[in-house]
Parts: C-alpha cells; structure tokens; sequence
C-alpha cells in the first residue's frame, strides 16, 4: 500500500489536459460528425470560425477571467463586472467589434453575461426607440462612449408587471417650464433596475405624467440621479441597491426616490407624446411600437439566457455521468458509469432533447420576427397580436421547462453537482429568475391564452386567423391511428396527437368561459375561474408548435443524412417525453388509448437507450470552451476529481486560519489535551 | 405633492410592528381558532408552552441572532455556526436542557439548524451504537463536552451511496499492532463530512479492513487528524475545506486524505467486529442494526429538514399574497391582493396542504419507527425490511415533493422573491441538498419498489405481507364510482383511487419484469429496463399511503369540529391535486373516465376558492417568530415594503463606496463634465 501511495496520480502534478478515458471512449463511436452538427447548429462554418475566433480573444485576455468567480463576495463580482464592461469597450475598439455587428452575441456568450451595464444597453436603446432626434443627438454619443451612465427605472417596489399600476408621478410645472417628479409613497420607490444602485448617473424614469391635474398616463423621462464630478447623489435622490439576491451579484439592483426632483421640459423622451410650452399634451404617432420592444426582448433571452445555460448544463451532467461510476449493473463487473442506467438516461435525455428543441425554436420566434419588423416598417402593424402572443407563450413556456431542466441535471449529479465549483448552482440561480423577469411567466401564458380565445372564437365562425392557429378550427381524427409502438415514431402520429390536444384544450376551456357566462358570471369573474385551464391551453399551444418545429427542422436536413438521423431521435424523443410526461392531456378524451399509452412509454424507453451512445457528440456539439463552463465537472478533459480537489484548495475558507479557532476551540481543546 | 410627500411613512420612522391592513382583515374571519389548531399540531398546550420558552430563550440571546446571516461570506458563516454550537452548550447547562430532553427539537427549530458540529454528533451517535463498552467509556465524555470536535468521514470523492465501492484501506499491521490508513487513489479521497474542513480534531473514518491480504470490508475507524495543542494537520493527515456550495456555507465540509496513517489496534470500534492482537478477525452480534441507523436519520429528517422548511415557505408566500396587489379583477376596483387570483391559489393552496399531509406522515412514520425499535430491542427484525423500503420511499417523496413546492413559493413571489432577503432562495437553496443527501432519490425509490416487488409477489401466491402493502393483492372496483364532482369530495372515493392507481403500477411494472425475464432478457438487465416505471410505482405508493393517511388523521379530529372541518378541505384539496397534477395514471386503464377527470378539476378549483379565506390563518397557526422566518416578506405585520427597504441598507453592498467607481467609472464620467 505505501508504495502505491507513492505513485498515486495526484502525487505527481496535475492530470488535467489528459482525457480521462472513461470520456475518450464515448468520443470514438459517435454516430455523426460533431465538426458538422456544430457547423450546422452555427448556421455554417465561417459562423463557427468567427464564434470561436471571438471566444478565443475573449478568453485568452485575463481581464476576462471568471476563474475566481465562485469564491468571489458581492462587492467582488460587481466590481468584477465594472472592470470588464469597461475593459470590453477597449477591447473592441482595439479588434473593430461593434455593438450591433455580427459578434456581439458570441462576446456575451463568451462572458456568460458577467458584466455590468447591461442597463446602460436598454437606456440607449430606450432614447433610440422614444426619443425625439434631437434627444437621440444630444444622449446616444454620450452613452455609445460610456461618458454618462445610464439604468431603466419602471419597477417599483409594490409594482411590477402591471405598468398602469406604477405610482411615480411628474408634474408639469409651467412657470419653470420643468417636470417636477416625486415617490409618493414607499411602495412607489423605483426597486430593482440594474446598473441603478451604485453605478448609474442617469436613469429613464417611468412616471405618471400630470398636466395642470390631469393625468396622462404613464411616460419616460431623463433624469440625472448622481453627480458626474464626484458620484455623489443629486439633490431630491435617495438610491442604493437593493442587496443581495439568488443570483445576479454582479449587477447593482437598486433602489431610487425622488423628492421634488426637476428636469427640463426637454427630458420627457418625445418621439410619440410632447408636453408643449404652454402645457398642451400632444400625442403622434403609434404607440403600438412600445409592445414590439418587449416582443423583441424576450425572443432574444430566450437564446442567450436560457437556452445556452440549459446546454452548459446539459454538458456538464452528461459529461460527468459518463465519468462518474457508481453500484454495479452486472454482478462481477467494475462499477457502471451512471449514464448506463435507465433512471440517469431518463433524467438527462430528454432535456439534451429539450435544449435542441429550444435552439430551434428560437431560430423559428427569430425568423417570425424578422418578417414582422419588416412588416412593421411598412407601417403594417398586423402581426403584432400574433408576434406579442408568441413571444409572451413561448418566453413562459421554453423559461418554465429550462428551469426545471437545469435542476434536473444539477439533482443528476449528486452532492457534486450541489458544489458551486460544478457551474451548476449558478446556472440555476440565474435561470429561475428567467421566469419572473420580462413579465411573470402566468400572465405571459394567460396573454397568449387570450390571444388563442379569440381566435379560436373567429376561427370557429369562419373569419380569418393567422397560420399558426389555423390548426384551432382544422378537423382532426378522434383517435390517434398508432397501431404499435413503432408508428409512434412517425412526426405525424405525434404532432397530430399535440395539435389535436392543445385544440382541445383551448375549445373546452372557450367552452367553460361561454357557460360561465351564460349562466350569469361576470366576464372578469368568468375569466379568472379559467386561469388555470388557460395558462394549460397556452402551454399546450407553445408545445405543439415547438415539436412540429422540431419535426419540420429534422425533415429539411435531408442534405445531411448522418446529422439528420441523431436528430431525429432527439425529436422523437422530445416530442414522446411531452407525451409520457402529460399522459392524462392525451388520454382524457380517448384519443390516446392506455394501451397506445404503453406504445408510447415502450418506444420513448427504446430511444433513451439509443440516444445513450451518441449523448457525449451530441453535447460536445454545443461547443462549450472550458472556461465558457467553468465547471469542475463539465470540461472536456472529464478530469472531474483532479479538478474539484484542485480548484477547492483555492476557495478563501482554505487560505485563511479562522479566527473561530482560537477565539471559540482552542479554549475548548485545550482542557482535553492531559486526557487523552 | 410636495406636501403629501412630507407626510410619508417612510419619513416618519418605522411602521413595523403595525400590522398591514390587508393582512389584518384576513385574520378576522378564520374558520376556526388558530391557538387550538397550533395545540392540536404540537400534540397539546403544554408541547406549545414548551417550544414557545424555548424558542424566545434562544431569540433573545443575541448571540444566536441570524440578523445578518443574508449578507455574510462563507467564512462568517462558519464562524457564526461554531461561536453558536459553542455558547449553547452553555446556555443548555444554563438552562437544564439535555440533548435528548423534548427541548432539543425547538433548539434545533429555533436556530434553523444553524449551527456548527451536527456531524460530532453523528460521531458521538456511531460510537455509542457500534462502538465497545471501553470505547464508549473513553471517547463519549470527551464528545460530549466538546472536548475533541468529531466528524464521520464515509462518503468519497467518486463513492456515494454504494458504499460496497468505498477505496479507502485499514491494513492491520500485527508488529505494531496498528492498523495503517491509506487513501490508495484521488476518488478514494474523503469528501464532504461536516466540520471536517477546518473544525474536527478527530473523525470515524470508514475504510476497508485488510487482515493478512484478505479483505474483510468495510469497518469504522477513530482517526485523530488534528493536533489539540495547536490544530496543525497530524502527521499522514491531508485536509481542508472543500469550497463553496449551494447552501450550508455555515457548515466546513471537508476532505481528508490518509498517508500511512497509524492508529492502535482499540481504534476500530468493535461492537459487532473485532482483529484480535494474532490477526483473528471476529463478528458477533447483528450488524442489520446499521440498517436502521439510516433509518432513523431519514425519518428525522423528514420533519426538520423538510416539513418545516416547507411550511416556513408556505408562510411567507402566502402572508406576502395578501399584502401584495396587483392588476384588477374587476374594473373599476382597486388592484385585487394577488391570492385572490385562482392562478395564485393553485400554485400556493396545494404547497400549504402538502405541508400538512407531510407533517402528518411524519408522525405516521414516527409511530412506525417507535413501534419497530421496540420489536428491535426484543430482538425482533422482522419490521426491518418494512421500516427500510418507508423511509427510503417517503423520504425520497418527501424530499422531492417539498423542493419543487418550495420553488413554487419562490417563484409565486415574483421578484421580491427572489431576494436573499425574502428568506426563500435559502430555504429552497438548502432543501434541494435533501433531495441528494441520505441516499440519493431515485436509489432509494428503487429500495421501495424492490420491497414492494417482493411483498407483489408473495401478496399473490397467497403469502403473508406487512398490513401497508395488503392492498396490492385486494380485489378493487376496476372503476371509480363516483357520480358527480361532489362525490370526489369522499375520502373513500378518492383513498380508492390512489389504490387502484398504485396498485395497478406495481402489478403492471412486476408483470414487464416477468416478461422480459421470460423472453430471455438477464434478470439484472431486465430490472434495469423497468426502473423508470419502478421509480414511478414506488412513488405511488407513498402517495397512496399519505392520502390515506391524512384522510385517517382527519377522521379522527371528530372532537374538534372547526378544525376538523378546515383539515377535510385540505385533505381533499391534496388528493384532488395530486389526481390533476397525475391525470395519466388514474385515466390510463380507465378507472377515472374522462368526465371524472371534469368532475376531479372542478372540485379541486372550487376547493381553491373555499380555503382561500383561510389561508392566512392555516400558515398563522404553524406559529413561526419573525425571527424564525427571517423574511422581510413573511413578517407577521405584513409590512413588506418597508422591511425591504430597511434591510437593504444593511447590506454590505451599501456599506461601502466601490473602488469601481475611482479605478473605472471617474475616469470615463470626468470626461464627460464639459459636455453636458
């Protein structure tokens, strides 16, 4: 035994680097290229040497280092963030990156989002999308070059989602010709805008515009809220930040009120509505625009905040179970990598299918609204019910299944996988908060539910609906036709089954809605006594759509045969995962069978098994660089122990002899030591 | 505004302490009196007196204050936790309290288990049950007075629950009669054991006993690893801290590596095993008592870890659903408080009613536990196997269950939520460790549906099988006689349900067993093939037997109507959740039809509606302190807002002005001072 202990691995210097070959095995017999699933997931190769280049510049600068990250305080990952946000505009003078050019994306992508003012981003944006030209003028060359600061103050302390509900007010003042605003209530106190409690000079505050008494409603302002001399706050402002929270410690979450505080006529952001001189309200223009705004946000995080986590998180788990060893599956045999068993199979699968799943359908919300702005600048503003309702269903929908799916693969590793220096911990903590931000993920689908309602009542009697929800009025069989398990990997056995139960479960909650009605409830009563069955109607709506997207992308691959068949696997096996989860949609009325039922548990358990063998290209295709993870478990070196023990040693609670030994211990052991 | 502003709350000093109006009114109209539901949950008046002196001994100590606990590194955690282990062996001399008196339980609830040297205890607890009558004699009063800080090292960087797999080695070296100590790779490195980071002087280290080359398992050994002069690592000792996790920053999980490390030959505990000074290795007694050691651990923590936890969440969700308003039920109204939206009662209403199904199938569980070590201690096993398969498939359900409630809580809670300072990213941070901790989940569903596999097949051919697992061989109706949705207000109607259902998953899993077995597939082979739907059968089960359980509980409260009338409602509402939330299982063979499954949902939604009235004073009578809470949304004053703003300024991140801002912002912003 002493002379093993000698040669142990972890006497000798570091394994890292070296494949552990548990991991190397998987990598010899996949299926496909991953160079080219890669590729294609890219949109093409030259995407992928842009991306990598970009992550490569990125990377190979140690400003940008996250090595420390898991052992850093509050304090720390702001300033960390400061000193990238502004190292990163340097950074991309110097390599000739712009802000709306092709690499911005692989950049955040690169940076995980760990940096600060990304507040300062919408500020911009805001004054572009609301502001007159000659406000765009005089703000944006001073924001594009980071000379002011600037946060988005709407939230309020007691207000969120239902903007008219804000509570901030601005009083015209004639005499001075300003708008004079105040906090007239603690619940009023703007709460929770990033880049607010400690950096911000400006903020675009929403306020409750009144004009000689009278209320116009809400709108935005410019206001100054620290010094530009020496950061000291101005007069009229309290602000901090709001402290700590699950995540996000890199950002400053703050807090702001306002006690008479005055901005010149000229701040209210006046490209739609103008408060004149002699104080006479003037509104131009549409104001439908505003809603395309959020439309546009939340199709954009739906990719960088949920989608790429969730294949981070995917990565790390199905690299670690094929690692990890535990228990045996054959009597006699070493112990079994726990990827080998049904059980981890069945956690982990259907979420890699998931993350596949949501990749496509965010390329699909992309496409739609490229056509819609388009649309939009021909002044044709049809598509956007359609484009708010989809936006709002799957943001809920695609946030709601990644959150559960990111704590699926943290709970599939075990006491490590509860480690932060796994990555998995931050990926959940920041990704739940994907499910309040950008608009509760409830009232999102219950929007997206109205929006069905209404066009399957226009549906049923005829009038024209858009053609995503063509199918609400379409005639479908009563009984799926599956005869044996097999048929129940055929897309159109299955996306018929989804289409015939999201059309069911929007018709029977229409019908609930009408009786309700027509027995006397109150419209607004009648409603809320369906919220549940409606919020279940919009979900089902977004996961129909997002398995047919599924099958439609897998049949336009046919050029690539090798790629073509793994994914249809995947979206086999997504689409009978949905099934098997929500066997009782299904079954309810009989158009699944039990014994179809069984069909469909037989050929979704078959499938576990065969995505099993390609499970390591199928992540690898992903692209994640190790620093990208920064995860103990996940890189792709499978080095999992070596580096837990390694990256441990540097965690402060070892550099540093606590003062709770001689302060509360040594007192205590000392008294022992003639005992023993 | 100017003058409205001056009359402020928040300008005027603290409104804490006046309870909010809106949370006010829902007090006034309980059902039933919250003092007698409390009594009646504590087990009598006199357990309520108890647990309040003690709770306001520990919370008016200052030094057990949890104050700042949401704004403290990882290493003022620690040393928090050990300056309060250390001062309540104090105070509990102090106060007559005694380990294993009735006040340890409030102590334990009281601190929120906030405290250093939980794993001395479990060291002191595996000497007492495996160690020698001499040992128990030396070590034990050492323990007890803290006089050496025990840990338990077990659990190996890549070895978890299958213990069988554990690498460390304890050689018996016959001249020095020592055995020596060796962690013969990385994987076999010891990982995770509390306070073995930086606290413990000495450890029960699990290694596998080499007697003259032959090995002989796995046995416990007492390893010094500290020295108690000055704390310095003892010769052969590598150890540390193992870094940052998700939760538990206030304990020091540690790892621990043996080179060559001897200790005497009385140092292996010897109860049931000994090496005798010629090399003689010799058992006695029964080790099957290991078994139920774990057990117990799993039983207790069902209610500590778990159950309150969840109803602490129960508590500040639905206090903080009454305060806040938001958007309007009807027009014209002003914002409608957000519990009573039917989409705010079923995320919470079910979560409040698993809180009390699971405190009651603690105690179920309890009572069985008492009951089999009272069998035990006549030398008696018979209740062992029984006693395993429910505390492996209950604390797996339980565990499961409560951590996704736990996030509902959170997420209800919108953005506020979110904030450490809400008090639920910590209780869901250090709920999802149970899911993993004391055997993994899906391992130990998978213990159950073994048992119940067994006692399937015995029930079957006729032979005898514990009275909770008779049903599996009952003859059942092969439908549910329920006629109209009232009737699904039955506890018969629904108990039967979960039957029939859990029933006929057990009877179907062991059926494809049997088939593949038949079909030539390795018995090994095959049992992997079904442990997804074992897993599932398992978990039914539990299922069953907490409705039936809680329906029983309700059943006998005849003397106390008012109560018994509110635990009806929420009994229901569990089962009539867990049949909407589970539709497929009880539709697949047709026992619910699709129009009962129509009748199940209208109950459970009318359910909804009934017991939100009572929902503040069903969370009221768990009779949490504020400090307990430690939530600036769940404070019994309701006053939400202002407790936020209050706490954030506390915060560290307010406490300090950022070198950010002198390294990077001023910098860039003085540029900015000529233009503006």
């Amino acid at each position: 035994m002493e002379a093993a202990w000698a040669e142990l691995p972890y006497s000798q210097g570091s394994l890292l680097g070296s494949v552990n070959p548990d991991l190397a095995s998987e990598r010899q017999t996949a299926s496909f290229s991953v160079e080219k699933l890669t590729a294609w997931l890219d949109g093409g190769t030259e995407h992928t040497r842009l991306r990598r280049a970009v992550v490569e510049a990125i990377e190979c600068d140690p400003v940008f280092s996250r090595e420390n990250q898991y052992f850093e305080s509050q304090n720390e990952r702001y300033e960390a963030a400061v000193r990238k946000a502004v190292h990163l505009q340097k950074k991309m003078d110097e390599m000739g990156w712009t802000e709306n050019g092709p690499e911005f994306k692989y950049i955040y992508r690169a940076l995980s989002g760990d940096l600060a003012f990304l507040l300062h981003r919408i500020f911009t944006r805001s004054i572009s999308m609301l502001g007159s030209d000659q406000q765009i003028a005089k703000w944006i060359p001073l924001a594009t070059q980071y000379q002011l600061i600037g946060s988005y103050a709407q939230t309020e302390l007691g207000h969120g989602t239902y903007l008219q509900g804000l509570e901030t007010t601005a009083v015209f003042d004639i005499t001075t010709q300003e708008f004079v605003l105040n906090t007239p209530n603690i619940s009023a106190m703007k709460w929770w805008p990033g880049d607010m409690g400690r950096s911000a000079t400006h903020t675009v505050v929403f306020a409750q515009l009144y004009v000689n008494g009278k209320c116009y409603g809400l709108h935005p302002f410019i206001v100054q809220i620290r010094s530009l001399q020496d950061h000291s706050l101005c007069p009229g402002i309290t602000a901090g930040d709001i402290g700590p929270k699950m995540n996000f410690e890199h950002i400053d979450n703050g807090y702001l009120m306002l006690q008479n505080v005055r901005v010149p006529r000229e701040n209210m952001l006046s490209k739609f509505c103008e408060v004149q001189p002699d104080g006479t309200y003037v509104r131009r223009g549409s104001q439908k625009i505003n809603y395309f705004t959020m439309t546009t946000v939340r199709i954009s995080l739906i990719l960088d905040e949920v989608v790429i986590p969730l294949m981070k998180a995917c990565t790390i788990a199905i690299r670690y179970s094929v690692v990890r060893r535990q228990s045996k599956l054959k009597p006699g045999e070493q112990e079994a990598k726990i990827l080998d068993y049904q059980t981890q199979q069945e956690k982990l699968l259907p979420q890699l299918a998931a993350a596949y799943a949501f990749y496509f359908i965010s390329d699909y919300l992309q496409e739609l609204f490229d056509r819609g702005y388009r649309e939009i600048q021909r002044k044709n503003f049809d598509m956007l019910p359609e484009l708010h309702a989809f936006s709002s269903g799957f943001k809920a929908m695609v946030t709601q299944y990644s959150t559960s799916a990111v704590e699926i693969c943290l709970r599939a590793c075990g006491g490590h996988g509860y480690s932060l220096l796994s990555g998995l911990p931050s990926l959940y903590t920041k990704i739940v908060a994907s499910c309040i931000y950008e608009g509760e993920n409830t009232i999102l689908f219950l929007q997206t539910a109205r929006f069905l309602i209404k066009c399957f009542m226009a549906a049923s009697t005829g009038q024209p609906v858009p053609p995503s929800v063509t199918y609400l009025a379409a005639v479908t069989p009563e009984k799926c036709p599956a005869k044996n398990k097999l048929d129940f990997l055929s897309p159109d056995i299955y996306t018929e089954a989804y289409q015939h139960m999201a059309a069911r479960l929007i018709n029977s909650t229409a019908a609930k809605l009408q009786d309700l009605v027509q027995s006397g409830v109150k419209k607004h009563d009648a409603w809320n006594q369906c919220t549940v069955q409606l919020a279940q109607a919009a979900k089902a709506h977004c996961h129909y759509i997002t398995v047919k997207n599924f099958a439609e992308t897998v049949e336009k691959l046919e050029t690539q045969p090798g790629i073509q068949k793994i994914m249809k696997h995947l979206c086999d096996l997504f689409a009978l995962h949905g099934i098997f989860s929500n066997a009782g949609v299904f079954l309810h009325d009989g158009y699944i069978s039990g014994a179809q039922m069984d069909m469909v548990t037989a050929s979704y358990l078959d499938l576990l098994a065969v995505i099993r063998k390609d499970a390591v290209p199928l992540v690898d295709a992903f692209d994640f660089t190790d620093k990208t993870l920064n995860s103990a478990l996940g890189s792709y070196d499978g080095q999992v122990y070596q580096r837990l023990y390694e990256w441990a040693q540097k965690s402060p609670t070892n550099k540093q002899i606590s003062p709770a030994y001689e302060r509360y211990l040594k007192p205590l052991l000392h008294k022992t030591l003639s005992k023993l």
